[in-house]
């Protein structure tokens, strides 16, 4: 999906609840995710950022201008799509903190979904970069609820990601090769495991 | 997902590029997936729509009011998630045409994107509703893909509809049982036929 314009990308930055959020983990998934249409290995989606919007005017029949609106909470994670029959689901983030991810960067009906796509046989998981030291981690669900269920904090240390997660080595195409990891981790969805569904 | 007000919708009515359509078909979708959610069935999103912004304003450190934005074309269709592990897709519309389904409510791009979900594996399917004799359809990606490959039409007659598709009940909840559709015609993905991935 293309990005109307940086504009809209500080708007976007400046919506979310924490600071300095780069925006080059985004476009290093949206790079990698059209890397994958165009190969047809997997068709992954940004979400459009959800806008109520209260006016608008119509200077003609054909055109619409929005004169007020207002950023609104995501319901669910910012990516999904399929991959090789597989629903994949998942969060994107980064943050500029050395030693963990604070967990408020992950709204609590954001974890609810991720744990339902668990419930349903999906894949989901985080990916998270840690900007100062440029190390972009992938964090399967599974781990991530471990997580969670088993310790009452407000990060996830930088260790736990090096234990139970998985470092994801930057690229020239794709830039983030998330899927690779998703195939390791899967033993080879990429060699026909996936079921296809026949109508 | 919440709809934010009746002006917002519409705007949406006016923003798409034929006339006449009721929110009526959105609004049992939207009410459908809920419930699905409620009970764990299924969860199936509508996307946000795109918005494309050029212009905010910040009365605060944490307020931002969009003063200028456009509506834009969506790369993909508007509804998909998981249900048992199968990644489901689905465009809907609404005609008020009596006889035939015009072609020109979905975009190529939309066609496209159903074609890949298919290449994938993945289940996708529209939902048309014919307004005037409230008859509502559900008719496969594989049967959409084979008119189009096989005849040069500009609209899918209703004759194809009641001949290829399935008509969907209405329900009081849910009010568009379109998983009851997919399972028929899958023989039961509700019989633990789905497969789930292990981390």
């Amino acid at each position: 999906m293309k990005y109307p314009s940086g504009i809209k990308k500080n708007h976007i930055e400046r919506e979310i609840t924490y600071g300095n959020r780069g925006m080059s983990l985004e476009e290093d998934l949206n790079q990698s995710n059209a890397y994958y249409r165009e190969i047809g290995k997997a068709y992954i989606y940004k979400k459009p950022t959800p806008i109520k919007v209260t006016k608008v005017v119509y200077p003609s029949s054909r055109e619409a201008i929005i004169k007020e609106a207002f950023f609104e909470m995501p319901s669910t994670t910012d990516y999904n799509g399929i991959y090789q029959g597989f629903y994949i689901d998942f969060e994107a983030k980064e943050t500029t903190n050395k030693t963990s991810f604070p967990l408020a960067n992950i709204h609590p009906h954001q974890i609810e979904h991720l744990r339902n796509v668990l419930s349903q046989g999906g894949i989901c998981f985080l990916v998270v970069r840690f900007t100062t030291q440029n190390l972009t981690f992938l964090l399967m669900g599974e781990k991530l609820m471990k997580f969670l269920d088993e310790f009452d904090r407000k990060s996830i240390p930088l260790a736990y990601f090096q234990k139970e997660g998985n470092l994801i080595k930057e690229k020239y195409r794709p830039r983030i090769d998330y899927l690779e990891v998703i195939d390791q981790i899967n033993g080879g969805m990429n060699r026909g495991k996936s079921k296809t569904f026949q109508s």
